[in-house]
């Protein structure tokens, strides 16, 4: 406990190494963590969060960079977080990349970290939040926040950063039509990338032909901007539409900011709770001396994962009712 | 209770109409297709299946399409689902192409259903096995799923397939790398698609560089196929590599079959834990007259939502204890 006081009062300071571990140890589940998270969370909320979603291939790395290097003009402290396989900030690519991308690694101001956590129960989005909050409790001013806009995770974290960039590039056709099934109702800002290449008018209208469909949104009508990342084309226009933005969330009765942050919240505590619950029944589960016949009586259709479930659930109960004694896998209590 | 044992004989007599009520039920969460699901189980378990997965582009749809008119060919009884916002199969791409996916719409032996849920709590993957039950109960021989390879879900429906296939194209560079860390070992065959491209040989080398790294797994080596789908190139190889890949499965001992069985079974066991009870608390929780007032406590910071998740469980399990009456929200018990 003295440990983990130390532990925050280094995160709070802006200390790099404290922040790094802590952030490993969320990425690894160590439950310590979450006494150090508790003891952070009144300092969160200050950092303005900026998420950045879009297929693999527009180009999402290349413009957080570019970003990152003007927020840095502008002398912003930086925190980015890359929730995304195919990110080079996550390790997730060629060499070359990765070096490139790694300009950043000796500006102390920029925190660059990647999520690596797959299949932990559901633990991406509650891990990318906790990580936020780490960046946000360690003085960061703006949060960049890149994902792959594919798999519902992926949507859910974006949809609770304060400005979502959602890129897409010329030509993608088809493509477009499912950001329209997914996401086109949390973008708040459009970036179509690579912007030299031919359809971007064509894309341009499509994207527009959809933000009229979609009248529910009366109050921000999503900017459309173009963008040549490689060429760093675009980029100041992109930030000043996310001041824009930004703006119109501090602007006025800020009740488009507050619903957004209350949606965070019970995001944030609804996936606590999920991830909790079945890490405790599930763990149960695994300890149960009956455990191995029961997924064999599933292979063999002895019984069906919904009876048994309710069955389990039953015992699960039952043993909470008895204060904490595991009594899970005795059926005749 | 009638009525659903009705809809049980009908879809074990394979009825188009009552099997496609049934995936509709479960798409919306209807409680009373469990009931159905629960009599359908022991009836499933002998359909072959399929999964299909690569990144948005690889032409996935073209390869399924391709897949089914070969099955047909051959006189099998065929279930598609597709797990993909940006599969044309779940109507999300142009008009062009929906059509062209159509032509076996009007084959009654083929049964093309899409997943539309996006967000039920914890509902992607079980939906995704509860449909494929379906299709298996009533009697399809061949089940294809359809899934996008990012997103931690959409890897997971493909892993409890009998045979999986990864579709990549030539040049995709980076994102070969991304499939090394999320996929790779759960690929029985790699398919490089698009083959007339610039690139193959790099990319087949590449995965076999990939491969040969990946020694964990000495009992088959996962065969790398060409194909053109837009042209049929390439497919009659790709459907000997699965027969190959089946025979492994049920020749010897079978031990990888039942390994692989046995793990499905558990992650069908968990997703049905994880949705029930999630989806029972977080009800609860909604239905709380201090609902409002918590979310309001997470944004201001007087709490956080580990010590409210805490807090709420352990008044969650009592009222458990108290057999059914909801005293949730009531600290002062």
């Amino acid at each position: 406990m003295m440990e983990q006081q130390h532990q925050v009062d280094r995160v709070l300071n802006g200390d790099v190494r404290a922040a790094a571990r802590l952030i490993r140890d969320i990425d690894d589940g160590i439950p310590a963590a979450k006494t150090v998270l508790k003891a952070l969370y009144p300092h969160t909320g200050k950092a303005y969060v900026i998420g950045i979603s879009g297929f693999p291939g527009v180009g999402k790395s290349t413009l957080v960079d570019q970003m990152i290097q003007q927020f840095r003009a502008e002398g912003k402290r930086l925190g980015v977080l890359a929730v995304d396989p195919t990110s080079p900030f996550s390790g997730g690519a060629m060499l070359g990349d990765r070096v490139r991308m790694q300009r950043h690694g000796t500006d102390p101001e920029v925190f660059i970290r990647s999520l690596a956590t797959r299949g932990h129960f559901g633990g991406v989005t509650r891990s990318t939040q906790s990580i936020i909050d780490v960046l946000d409790a360690m003085g960061k001013e703006i949060i960049l926040v890149e994902t792959v806009g594919v798999g519902q995770d992926e949507v859910d974290i974006v949809t609770t950063a304060h400005t979502t960039i959602i890129t897409v590039i010329p030509g993608m056709g088809d493509d477009i039509q499912a950001i329209k099934a997914g996401i086109l109702e949390v973008a708040d800002i459009f970036v179509i990338n690579k912007a030299d290449r031919e359809g971007v008018e064509r894309t341009r209208n499509d994207l527009n032909a959809m933000l009229e469909m979609n009248d529910s949104n009366g109050t921000w009508l999503p900017p459309i901007v173009e963008t040549e990342a490689v060429r760093n084309r675009g980029i100041s226009e992109l930030l000043s539409q996310v001041e824009n933005h930004k703006a119109f969330l501090f602007g006025g009765d800020r009740k488009c900011l507050r619903e957004r942050l209350r949606k965070r919240a019970w995001k944030d505590l609804t996936d606590t709770i999920k991830e909790t619950v079945t890490t405790e029944i599930i763990d149960r589960l695994q300890a149960l001396p009956s455990f191995d016949a029961m997924i064999d009586g599933l292979v063999d259709k002895q019984t069906d994962p919904f009876t048994l479930c309710e069955d389990l659930l039953e015992e699960f109960y039952a043993g909470k009712e008895k204060d904490g004694v595991p009594v899970a896998g005795q059926k005749d209590r």
